[in-house]
């Protein structure tokens, strides 16, 4: 079986915008073994679409098309799609009681703009969109069976994983496969350094697919595997998954693609342990990272942004004394910093990070992308100096930021042994 | 004149790169002048590859065509170049010396598989590839000029600016068309309602196209342009903004497509103010935010993850009696956060969050979703309570953020008049 996915907008077509949603649907649909033949991507224009739709309709037997539902005149699709099958467009029931349900729900106001969203070609199925007032729907065109999802990615990536996937595994189902991966995150090598210790990995495991993918500044492993047996698929992953950890080491984040924060966040619960954080350089974004978590409360206390030097002395109780001698960005200071979190919080960790992120503001001694990190546990207070070579501001955040957790997750690691 | 884009390979084919050359490309086309029509991808399949390269060279005039021109056996683009224009592939001298250079100039081992570079279609035109191993070319193939590029990012870059644009302007030189567009930021509105404010956009200016982008939770307004003469589009962007302005109102946030918070940290830094802010819910969003602004210590002091109310207390001077009589998440705690920021920091302005992001901590009274936002200006203190009804965790950190720093950036407006 094989499928074509199509984005639609004239955001995509004039580069306005990178099109990331057809390289999320063929890895899924990848994953459920049909191949994807084509990608094809047009603007809002109704005569161009309706010809696209009808070049795929006759020639491939599943489409998964993206964008132009919403409510207003440059959404096309619909109208589009019923063109290219040949019917009319029609208020669809269920359609529209999911567009109402939406507006209620959220007790927004419903405009007259919004029933448009309604009106699907006649033949067509309704697929509900739980996060947004868009509904998709599955339509035949020719011998296609074709699914028209939102544009705006948590939408379509819900609706293709609750609607899409399953109906699609239901139609190759007489010839079930089992299809699973694994995503293995690492921090501290390049994708190269990655590539070149897991070489002799095909020869080993001549049924999974192996891939690296770089989600910056974490290199994820991932492994697919198309069997018919579904234990021995996971008795197989399981084999890699080991055989990857002795590859690669502590350099192994996590064995199930949880991120660096979560990971962390899992040990200090484990523990019953508690941090605190003082963020210069990273500017607030390890308490971001940690506040994503669901249930970061049970140990997430407190992190103070201390941008300017005053407020390091003021709310931290850095010596005036250890920032006259030493300057911000040096590992005296992130030390009081990790300290004086601890202190005033009643943390068990406290966390610190002090540097240059760019992209001004680096000297010879201490150019830009320079960080210190101090890290006090209960039992000592250390500090550690990197470099790292971009001039990119939100780049160098997020390493710096990744990076002090990391240490903090070596730390628990080694402790938990 | 129109054109196309196709990528390939089976990297983005499969869906594991997303493909970020067609973007740069077709805006790199369109500023050019030059309407993209189409996009497509196709994998390292010399069959599918001849077939929709004849494809293209029957309807379109110029295509821009990345990767495969590798020297590794799934490099096949040069291959299916020639079949799809009915000629053999040949040594083509200028390729040849251009490979042999490269290797030369960087001194690395220079294989037999690179001398299958050098292969180009008869009657092809060799393109110099500064930066790396693999000659691009260009060839005519049916009614199209096709360029074909590597598909390693800067190669492509550099060989699209430096040997195709320069071309594709000479043949369009007679008929030099300019393009523009603009991108206005707004808050506080859905897309319908946008969309519906701007009833009779379309009828007052014929000549630009409009178009909507959610950005959540911000909405963004493109406008279009694409006329021959270039001051005379550049005063119907402004007559096209202004009219947006005066539908819009104060929900615009900026004409010119900047963020939330580089709107408020140009407003602080204009008045010669700064800003302190104590996050509870949005947990060091609006810090990350604000810091990932070059040149933000101008005006940013201090942020105070204050997760726990013992750290409200202690850290921000919350008076404990206040948490006790109204609980974390009220209007009143709210103002004694954003105060005690205020002060302990010495700043202008102290905003402050308490809320509940969920997806659990919800009461009948509190629901998930409610936040609390307190702003202490030089004269007063207020705080206002927002309801907003999802539940997913980062959405609501998200809005709660943006909405925080919308009634700062209000208050600086009105001051600012």
């Amino acid at each position: 079986m094989e499928a074509e996915v199509l984005a639609t907008g004239d955001e995509i077509r004039s580069g306005a915008l990178v099109d990331s949603n057809s390289a999320h649907i063929s890895q899924k649909l990848e994953e459920t073994g049909i191949s994807v033949v084509r990608h094809s991507c047009v603007g809002d224009d109704s005569d161009i679409l309706t010809t696209i739709l009808k070049e795929i309709g006759s020639r491939t037997d599943i489409c998964v098309v993206t964008g132009g539902l919403g409510p207003t005149s440059d959404d096309l699709t619909s109208e589009s799609a019923a063109k290219a099958a040949g019917v009319e467009l029609a208020i669809n029931k269920n359609a529209l009681s999911s567009v109402e349900e939406f507006f209620k729900a959220r007790k927004r106001l419903y405009s007259p703009s919004n029933k448009k969203q309604a009106m699907l070609p006649k033949g067509s199925e309704c697929l509900f969109n739980p996060v947004g007032s868009a509904p998709g729907f599955s339509l035949k065109i020719d011998k296609c069976l074709f699914f028209f999802l939102p544009g705006v990615p948590p939408e379509m990536r819900r609706m293709l994983s609750d609607k899409v996937l399953p109906r699609i595994e239901k139609l190759t189902r007489k010839t079930k496969i089992y299809c699973q991966n694994r995503t293995i995150s690492t921090f501290g090598l390049t994708e190269a350094a990655v590539n070149e210790k897991l070489t002799g990995f095909p020869d080993l495991f001549k049924e999974l697919k192996l891939g690296l993918r770089a989600n910056f500044p974490v290199i994820q492993v991932k492994l697919y595997g198309t069997v018919e047996d579904e234990n021995y698929l996971n008795e197989l992953l399981n084999k890699a998954s080991d055989w990857i950890s002795q590859k690669i080491g502590k350099r192994i984040v996590s064995l199930n693609g949880n991120s660096m924060e979560k990971v962390v966040g899992d040990f200090l619960v484990q523990k019953n342990a508690t941090i605190a954080v003082a963020e210069s350089c990273t500017g607030g974004l390890i308490s971001h990272l940690f506040t994503n978590i669901a249930g970061s409360s049970n140990f997430f206390l407190f992190s103070g942004v201390t941008y300017s030097n005053k407020s390091k002395i003021k709310i931290l109780g850095v010596s005036s004394s250890t920032l006259e001698k030493y300057g911000a960005v040096h590992e005296e200071t992130a030390k009081e910093m990790a300290k004086g979190a601890q202190r005033i919080s009643g943390a068990t960790y406290g966390l610190s990070t002090t540097g240059i992120a760019g992209p001004d503001g680096g000297t010879e001694n201490k150019p830009v992308g320079t960080i210190c990190i101090g890290l006090a546990t209960p039992d000592t207070v250390l500090a550690h100096r990197f470099h790292f070579s971009s001039f990119n501001r939100l780049m160098n955040k997020k390493i710096f930021a990744i990076t002090a957790l990391d240490l903090l997750r070596k730390d628990l690691l080694d402790f938990s042994k």
